[in-house]
């Protein structure tokens, strides 16, 4: 583990734009897209993977990438929490315009998330949310900026770096897991 | 573009203490304000810029440059989500200080933005904004840290590095820019 | 001050991961739980702390260290603006666990906060917070990643690094702080 390194000199970089594919509005687990288009991560022991949406009406969120309902329900309440109708000056492309820009505001347009032994760091749970606040949006360009240790102490993944496809579909019913105090 | 230059070795640190200018309750553009304090960044090819906010009552977001009505629109739904003249056991300043700390809270206190090219690489659309949430605020307080790729490779800028001017005085009226799916 | 110091240039690296006690839902300021856990952090004169929380249900902000009231007031926020009670579909967990997951998108899983000197370069009332979002949580895992100068250059510290007590017992009835504009 890491925690065992002590301090490690030395520093790299390694930074790409990445464009993240069309997805109707609402919210989206994006964690292998990002990912399979970073292969280079899994060379770093540690450090720090900065992800940037260069748009003002999406955002980037970290939470549960097991169950769907989540996502839906985010939705659901981003809508509540920030609806549409309100007297907004701002409303030249639509009634969706302006809540996309509060949306953003309040979930962030940037993560930045720990890198150990070449993967990303999350929690059991924890998965990369693409929050897609328009009706019809294109596809979001993402800035990926890896801040690293150099050299080597990487030990090769010997495992998917992600849950983005946690085994549900292996037993049981939808939502059958024990998920106590995540 | 930074994404076919591959890993690139070596890191260097630059930190300063800026101050923003006082503002009046609501949401403004200070990209130019704050770039201007730090010309060091232009001579870094790749990198990570964090800015941090040394108070409770104010706070940053990264979201439209262009329209000024998004930013009374964002003040306007700042103070119906967060509102004043709830049972606030904290009102030791007035009806606007604990509304401060919560819209503080939602929106966040620091940015890390990407360098590439001895410019913080934002979206078409993207500013840096300073959300100030109480009624008489003096001047805020911001520290810049520069986590930077040492040496050559950047470029001298040759355009401005930021949009908080973009030429809409240029021609057309108001909301006349095309601006679908930003 | 390192606003005066330059370009510095070397880097090294330190990850670390920790538990934070179980608490109960709330918010919770735990800047010194965290710091006594990172004494490695005295030791470098630049650069930036990085805490990540690995749950889906409790988040970290940065706010207000002083008054009690603060972390008290935007726990009642935060259950006005998330309910309890609302149609959602992922409440496998009870009436406090997709409220919990709105509550920490909102909030956020990570901060990023400037090192200078050997410190936490925190404005004069910011305190790290754990908010709980669930009833009934255990401890809570963080990883702390530090991307720092390396080298010499730092000042033993001469002070308390955080204020997670204030000296308020030392004199005054509560709220008697002169606390303009924060």
């Amino acid at each position: 583990m890491a925690s065992n390194r002590g301090i490690q000199i030395g520093s790299a970089w390694f930074q790409r734009k990445l464009n993240l594919r069309p997805q109707h509005r609402g919210v989206h687990l994006v964690t292998e897209e990002i990912l399979k288009q970073v292969p280079e991560l899994s060379q770093f022991a540690v450090g720090l993977c900065h992800i940037q949406i260069m748009h003002t009406s999406a955002s980037l969120a970290l939470n549960e990438s097991w169950d769907p309902d989540v996502r839906d329900d985010m939705e659901m309440m981003l809508n509540k929490i920030v609806p549409e109708g309100l007297p907004y000056r701002h409303s030249c492309e639509g009634p969706d315009d302006m809540p996309a820009h509060v949306k953003a505001c309040f979930l962030g347009s940037s993560l930045t998330i720990p890198i150990t032994d070449g993967k990303l760091n999350l929690g059991t749970w924890q998965g990369v949310w693409l929050c897609e606040h328009r009706n019809h949006a294109g596809s979001r360009k993402v800035v990926v900026t890896l801040s690293v240790r150099k050299g080597g102490g990487s030990r090769p993944p010997t495992r998917s770096p992600t849950r983005d496809h946690p085994p549900r579909a292996l037993g049981g019913p939808r939502n059958s897991r024990v998920k106590k105090r995540l």
